[in-house]
């Protein structure tokens, strides 16, 4: 049984000092309920709506800078593993990143590749597989927030054999209808149990010049069953959601069944075309 | 608009001449009510815990048989597309398919590729892509059951310019919990949304030589919403399910974001690894 925590945060792209403030509170919140995973939102450090690209630029981190060496002596004084999203910018480009740290250091970073609506404008691109990493708590993936509406991208983090994904998200309110579950922890559930991993997304909150978030914190075990999900009626807010999930030895879903072995590649070719 | 009706049927693997009849009365009642797409759950003709083949052998039919021909007629008759769910012996072989009959006659016929549980004692897999037809409601993409949990196929389907995905299935019930959305229908919303096509399963009812079925016939959108869902209260009933949805025109899901022009398919190429 792993013990996981997904922290969904109100980042402030304004105050943004305050955001690594509310960031290290929630991990040690996490760390003093017993979690050894734990998963922050998409662009932790920066907050989501800017308008220009200074203000992304004096709010973006670097591998080597401050914020991660921080995250790498919590992550060994409390022996946890963390999943981030940040801005980050290297040689020159910014990129919306999600780290993996844990006791022995900064594990990898990932870099979203399918970018949302104005980010464009902002980040480039990455062009690398999502980010899959052996830990003490198992095999752990991570993409970025859209990256998991792409279900080719899910598929190869299993094929890794990733256990967990790791996902951290801002999701922006669309206007669809959030109950009985918002569209985006939906996604998750399918993602979780058409591959038979856990997943653990963590999203921001905090209306932000004009943007709504869902607010949909959640973590789904590996048959796509919801273990926890933020409440709606405490938006804005700070929400440390805490989980018990077994992680996969396999990817048996019946006595026959396996949702890795049963899959048909070689008639999967056409998912090549644009 | 679009007015599609999912029949959820007691389907009957001992009296299976009454299959039919429930299936016809079933059109009937769903043209009734304004349905010109209509879709009925897998094997309709035969029922789904066989003992022997000569059991399945009994109850399956063939492209040229009664059932077939009656359907044709029925869709003339009625002006409306049907989707269904046979056994059908080709050349000696078993098939788990799916027919597409409009009022022209059977537009074509999908096998079954991703095969659940002992369904490999008795059927052989398929080896082609998901059916795509054009028709007088749009282009309508068919598979069968467990193959939609395969977003490999459903990703075919989309990638053939299909807007509406009809899915005859047999849903059993595994055991997990079916409040506030059964499995079955969150992979559905999920398929619909992460590829922005229209999706109208049905399912069957009745338990079956100790299998029971989750009864989660269910029609989303092209946002994922459910705009219907079988109501467990009457399981072992008949559930004409109707619902009006918009068929999209396009695959945009923001100002900036197309579900197919999104993707990066130069980066998955790792998918077709087993």
């Amino acid at each position: 049984m792993l013990r996981i925590a997904v922290c969904q945060l109100p980042l402030n792209i304004e105050n943004f000092e305050e955001n690594i403030k509310l960031a290290n509170s929630a991990i040690h919140d996490a760390s003093s309920r017993g979690a050894r995973l734990v998963v922050l939102p998409e662009l932790t450090n920066s907050g989501y709506v800017f308008r220009t690209l200074t203000e992304l630029e004096e709010r973006a981190t670097t591998l080597d800078g401050a914020i991660v060496k921080a995250w790498v002596s919590l992550a060994e004084q409390l022996n946890l593993v963390l999943v981030a999203g940040l801005a980050i910018k290297d040689e020159g480009l910014f990129y919306n990143c999600s780290v993996i740290i844990d006791s022995s250091g900064l594990r990898g970073w990932y870099k979203k590749v399918h970018l949302w609506n104005d980010e464009v404008d902002f980040f480039t691109p990455g062009d690398s597989a999502p980010l899959v990493v052996d830990t003490d708590l198992g095999r752990i993936a991570t993409m970025v927030c859209y990256d998991v509406e792409f279900p080719e991208w899910v598929r190869l983090a299993m094929l890794e054999d990733a256990t967990i994904l790791a996902l951290p998200t801002n999701w922006p309110d669309g206007g669809l209808p959030t109950e009985p579950t918002p569209l985006e922890a939906v996604r998750v559930q399918a993602a979780a149990s058409q591959n038979k991993l856990v997943v653990a997304a963590a999203d921001r909150t905090r209306v932000e010049r004009g943007v709504a978030w869902t607010g949909s914190s959640v973590i789904a075990d590996s048959d796509g069953v919801i273990k926890v999900i933020a409440d709606r009626a405490k938006l804005n807010k700070v929400q440390i959601l805490v989980a018990d999930v077994e992680v996969p030895t396999d990817r048996k879903i019946s006595p026959r069944n396996d949702v890795r072995a049963d899959r048909r590649p070689d008639l999967y070719r056409g998912i090549l075309k644009k």
